[in-house]
């Protein structure tokens, strides 16, 4: 090996961070199963939500849901999409259709959830039923929006 | 049916709140799978600081996964410990031990890793890497703790 390409590879080898290194040796089906996790939590807390705005309403419940929902929002889950996890199995096998993976929607898409599952955080802590109802139907529409679009109904 | 006892079950009845009722409608292995899905969200994040601390630092990325974890750890798990859950399938058999569920230790041990949870998602937010490491070893000290004494080996 020539002089030059050892320092170019030394260089590299640098600049991978030892980060970057260990999320490549995290297995594809091990991200697919985090992120089939992650939309099971999901269901959990949206479901907590609605039972509670639709009866007794319990607004420590409520609050302690949405920061559930928010801080997984806001966790970066794009990286449990990482390149290699197209397919594969998780717990089941991916319901990803291949668009989320190329489709510029897919981040859009992402944002929105984020704005929405930031803005019941916001609203869970007032305590007022009738704007966590609005907000959480808000939330949840950018959830069927990205099912829509980027989950397979098989 | 007399009037009284028809007044009786009007009332125990309305006792009955719509919340409870709908948690009481959640299948025992929807909880087993909501809670297998919570460790997976706990391990993918606990690994993310590790890796944080141990290789490339990036605080935003630290401060998600802590602020994940606490969100967790204050979510109300012990829901997902209702009766009827102590044995049965959600993504897998459970692993959850019968004295998790008797066990006055196992609210301890519970109350344990919230503690140290809501400490590291405290120190994540000051960026001082040797803390955070320090904090996320008592942290993972206190799941061990509870996987020793409540979760079956095989």
């Amino acid at each position: 090996m020539s002089k030059s390409i050892k320092s170019l590879a030394a260089a590299l080898a640098l600049t991978l961070s030892a980060t970057a290194m260990a999320q490549q040796a995290t297995k594809p089906e091990q991200l697919i199963k985090w992120r089939q996790s992650v939309y099971q939590i999901l269901a959990w807390n949206t479901g907590r939500i609605k039972n509670n705005v639709e009866g007794q309403f319990n607004k420590d419940e409520v609050v302690k849901a949405a920061n559930v929902i928010a801080a997984l929002a806001n966790s970066g889950l794009g990286a449990l999409y990482a390149p290699g996890t197209e397919t594969g199995k998780g717990w089941k096998d991916t319901a990803a259709k291949p668009e989320i993976f190329t489709d510029k929607k897919a981040a859009e898409a992402a944002g929105n959830f984020v704005k929405e599952a930031n803005e019941l955080a916001k609203i869970a802590a007032t305590g007022d039923v009738a704007a966590i109802k609005v907000q959480q139907g808000k939330l949840t529409q950018t959830c069927k929006a990205c099912h829509d679009d980027f989950r397979r109904k098989d």
